[in-house]
Formats: C-alpha cells, sequence, structure tokens
C-alpha cells in the first residue's frame, strides 16, 4: 500500500481567522515567540497499488482544494504510523 | 524565522466522514484504486527565533488537537515555500 499526503493550505495573501484565533490565544498559554500560525488540511490518499501522484494532482485539484484561496502539495509517504 | 508543522489526524478507529465523501467521489473521477482517504488539519506554526518542539508539543496538546479522537506528530521544517 502507497500513501499519497496532500497539504491544502490557504494562499499566503489570503486571511486566516481559525489560525489569529490560535495565535492571539497564544500569551495565554506563556507563548510570546510565535508571529504566526496558520491553519490548513491534510489529506492522506492510500492507494491500493503504486502510488499515482498525476491521478493524486487531479483529485485534490477537483475535488480537495479550491484553487482561488488555496494551494496545494502532494509528496508520496510510506504508510507508517507516526503519532505523538 | 523557524517553522514548526503540527500535522493533525483522526485517530484510525475514528469515522472519518469528510474523508469517506472524496473517497466516494473518486470513482465519478475514474479512480478506482484508492482504498482509503482521511482529511485532518496542519498546522504552521512560525517561530520569532530558534523552534521549539516542546512548546509546540504543548500548543497543540491544549489548543489544536482533541486527544480523545486525535492524534498529532510534529516536526521542525524550513519555512519555505513549497507550493503546487
Amino acid at each position: 500500500m502507497a500513501r499519497v499526503v496532500v497539504d491544502v493550505m490557504l494562499k499566503p495573501e489570503i486571511l486566516d481567522p481559525q489560525g489569529q484565533a490560535v495565535a492571539n490565544a497564544l500569551p495565554r498559554l506563556g507563548v510570546t515567540d510565535v508571529s504566526s500560525v496558520r491553519i490548513g488540511r491534510r489529506i492522506e490518499i492510500d492507494f491500493t497499488g503504486e502510488p499515482d501522484l498525476d491521478r493524486a494532482r487531479e483529485i485534490a485539484d477537483k475535488l480537495l482544494a479550491n484553487p482561488v484561496i488555496e494551494d496545494f502539495e502532494i509528496r508520496v509517504e510510506s504508510a507508517s504510523a507516526e503519532v505523538a
């Protein structure tokens, strides 16, 4: 099994109120050295066979991201469990 | 400037209706070799100085993830623009 990861983030010039809300909450945790927080989406697509980056790019473009306000980045990742 | 990336994903045993909706739409695009789609969040935290992983872990634990249903993973990333 092969996993393709698509990271979808708002374009830098688009305001991110969700990220700003987190950034504004940080001083209450005693964190003062954070300049910016941006929140986007991470999509994990598991292929049954070989990972198909072109196919994944088509999926991202048509179903996952809004190209007017979002950029996306695609990469192949081994389907291991890396969790904290 | 240093960037810490926090990936928050639903635990594997938690149902992901959003990802399933995408997976169910794939045959309409002619994609039949995808076994699973999971959708989570990617949070980019820009530190003004050195990246502080312990601090980022505290932020993720208290503000970004719900530890009951979500796992998170933290890594330092150079603040370069990798977009598609």
